[in-house]
């Protein structure tokens, strides 16, 4: 909904509302901060500020203003909740469990090589070998 | 290095240099913005603007105060390399690799899985089960 749209009758965008400013036909705000959600222009404006959200919106093409209004609100409200780290919290959690998963995979590997490995020798004496080097198990082993 | 402890001669800290404004002792940015890293404040400066900064820093603990302004420009940083995205472009990488990870071990360890019980079969065919019922390959099964 956008506030270009709105009659004198419908209520003004989060932004105008919170701003205690008419909301003109046009309002960059309006199409990303309907007035059913006051939380997300709140806490937007206390992190980055409306003036530079307005400028941000202005510099970057409307077709991506959601998205990126989206982010910031995602940024603003990891903010709230940790003043210290904000979302950069998120991704030093995430990175950390990239390096855990990647160590866990690289283990994973080497266990599978060890098998793939010890059936080759099973395989070998037992002279089924089939000139595959890694054999896999499948139904017609058991 | 800080303001506070800045002689006269000594130049005020990037905040004050960019915010054109004597840098006093007890200055809140001064500890954390040198005066030979301006671009740390002007970005933060840019996309937070100093006030904000300003009131996040005195509402957290001195001794946190630090993270917290790296992590506001990083956060500034990322914003202006990609003013859409920010550093939640960053989080979706990092969220899509931790998906792809997990996926890359559970297969592994279903590979894993299907060597122990083809080797469950083999040893146990072969009389050398020894009540391990997922015995890993060691050099005494070479």
């Amino acid at each position: 909904m956008s506030c270009s749209s709105s009659s004198s009758s419908n209520p003004p965008c989060a932004a105008c509302k919170f701003l205690r400013r008419k909301c003109l036909p046009g309002c960059i705000f309006g199409p990303y901060f309907p007035p059913e959600d006051p939380q997300k222009f709140s806490n937007v404006h206390k992190i980055f500020g409306a003036s530079n959200v307005s400028k941000l919106l202005n510099e970057i093409e409307a077709h991506q203003r959601e998205d990126a209004v989206n982010s910031l609100a995602y940024e603003a409200e990891a903010r709230m909740k940790d003043p210290v780290y904000g979302c950069v919290g998120a991704i030093s959690v995430l990175q950390r469990q990239v390096i855990r998963l990647q160590k866990e995979l690289d283990a994973t590997n080497a266990d599978l090589m060890r098998y793939a490995n010890a059936n080759y020798g099973v395989y070998n004496n037992n002279t089924t070998w089939n000139n595959n080097p890694n054999p896999l198990p499948d139904d017609d082993i058991h």
